[in-house]
């Protein structure tokens, strides 16, 4: 029987969700559940029920997992631990700083309701944190070095966008070419800021605006973007609709380390991440550990856990057999 | 109380061990099992007891794994299955095609004995393993590209050494960069054997040996070289020892795939290694496997297992808070 999903949410994730669940044949999206009127919601497949969260209390029998699409800011902190209570759970938490107290406080929900969450999972964190522990617990004299880009910082765009005279705008973080050479060659380079990363921004700017003016307070804004090298490109509405419609992300994880009696060889692991769609394939990397969750809810392992937590054939419709015929 | 580990064997992979070891702190070397006399065997480690390997039914309260560091070819297939009977077991078996077998043979004598064994760990199979599984899971609509390279092959260098005329012999095997960036650019090339690898040999010929046929042996060697674009050296001794002892190796995994409801988005998943030490990178892999080996079978995990059953949390010495608090 196929493993049944539902979504809390219904923005950019959550309709990758929505999309990539067809990519996997042994589930099935049974309900969208919104904060919303219902009525008001059109979701894009076909005979699927949306709900109002009001009704999940109600629904318990009829999904095997949830996968909660909401923001890591304000929604995720109440969310994830109170539905735990009656589902298990998935979620993409990313406030790295909070995810100690996330976790606690998910783990408690889940035990006390015998359910299985699994949190602050898809690619950061999620795979580049599983890169940085393998890539630690093989090398454990090295250094660590993460690269974000180039793609689409929300949080970056969201801050250009509240400076007065800014009709729209989008920010790129770039990561800077000689910088990964460097990490590249195993010299083990201390990187600033500055030498990392550069952000590039594309602002449509209302008329009339100071684009002087937008430019000085984009580029000396504390934390965003004064630590950077910022590039402001003023263009049309049109433009920026038309080539910066798109919410594409990567990034780097290395590791570089040493090795031999005298320290004398040195190991470059390298994980990258090219994507077109960035919630696309958070939903891709949530899918798969959503299926590990529900299996070991079945096995009896509740509570709630991480990427670190979930042995690798878990995430496979594959069987044991299989996955070591062709994929060892 | 330190994880007390044997080493069977004392080629490169074990010596690789041997070094690594005292980079894992909670790691202590307690013997190395040789099948000579172990008087005719110094080993580098001041202090640790050298065995013949008779002594291993004699020794099992002295010792919480041992890592078996023989050769794919006749050594493992016998000696894993038979020490699984008295030892907690890691091996590096890297004849993929007969995995299957050697797993059912380490299982049953691993789960009669109580014990916990562990497979074909290393790079590849291992930690590009890994990296298939995870990016099929992640993304179930795509291609799967191995590379391997720049770096010496054994087998190869193995056969080279095997041509009347020569003396002594290196291959390595290289990727083609234009295949690897048709591959990093998401469109899916389909790629013949030529166009992904060449094969460089560096060889010292015997005093009057003819060079001529030595090149066309090689270059016409079936399996080996003919489907392959090969470059043959011809070197001095001198130049050999001083420009080819190192045994550096690495490769590339990637998996290119798409999301979207038409498809419309492409990503790019990129796992590669730039290894110095092939030995020493490999024997550091079996290392973190062999901590996780050894708690599996305290939590009475037994039988065979593969990198694909261990959860990731499970190689490293630090706790379950402190993982999700620095490396999430």
């Amino acid at each position: 029987m196929a493993i049944r999903v539902g979504i809390i949410g219904y923005g950019n994730l959550a309709r990758g969700v929505e999309s990539e669940i067809r990519r996997n044949p042994d589930m099935k999206l049974c309900g969208v559940f919104t904060r919303r009127d219902p009525a008001s919601l059109t979701i894009k497949t076909e005979g699927v029920p949306v709900y109002n969260v009001d009704k999940l209390p109600e629904l318990t029998n009829d999904f095997d997992i949830m996968v909660i699409c909401g923001g890591s800011a304000t929604d995720l902190p109440k969310q994830t631990k109170e539905y735990a209570k009656l589902y298990n759970v998935i979620d993409s938490f990313d406030t790295h700083a909070n995810i100690p107290q996330h976790f606690e406080a998910v783990d408690a929900s889940a035990k006390a309701a015998n359910k299985t969450a699994l949190i602050s999972c898809g690619w950061d964190p999620g795979m580049f944190s599983l890169n940085r522990l393998y890539a630690n617990c093989i090398l454990p004299e090295g250094n660590d070095y993460t690269f974000w880009g180039k793609g689409v910082s929300q949080g970056h765009s969201d801050a250009i966008r509240r400076v007065a005279g800014v009709k729209n705008g989008k920010q790129y973080t770039i990561p800077v070419d000689s910088a990964l050479e460097a990490v590249r060659s195993g010299s083990n380079p201390e990187l600033t800021t500055r030498q990392k990363h550069t952000r590039e921004c594309f602002i449509v700017a209302e008329e009339g605006a100071d684009l002087a003016a937008i430019e000085k307070e984009i580029k000396e804004m504390p934390n965003y973007f004064a630590d950077y090298d910022t590039t402001v490109h003023f263009i049309s509405e049109e433009e920026f609709n038309r080539d910066h419609a798109r919410l594409n992300h990567g990034g780097f994880v290395f590791r570089t380390g040493t090795t031999g009696f005298d320290g004398e060889n040195k190991h470059v692991i390298e994980y990258n991440l090219k994507l077109d769609s960035n919630p696309e394939f958070t939903a891709s990397v949530l899918l798969c550990y959503a299926r590990a969750v529900v299996r070991l809810n079945e096995m009896g392992q509740t509570g709630c856990k991480t990427v670190f937590d979930i042995a690798p054939a878990m995430l496979s419709p594959l069987s044991g057999e299989e996955l070591r015929a062709h994929l060892l």
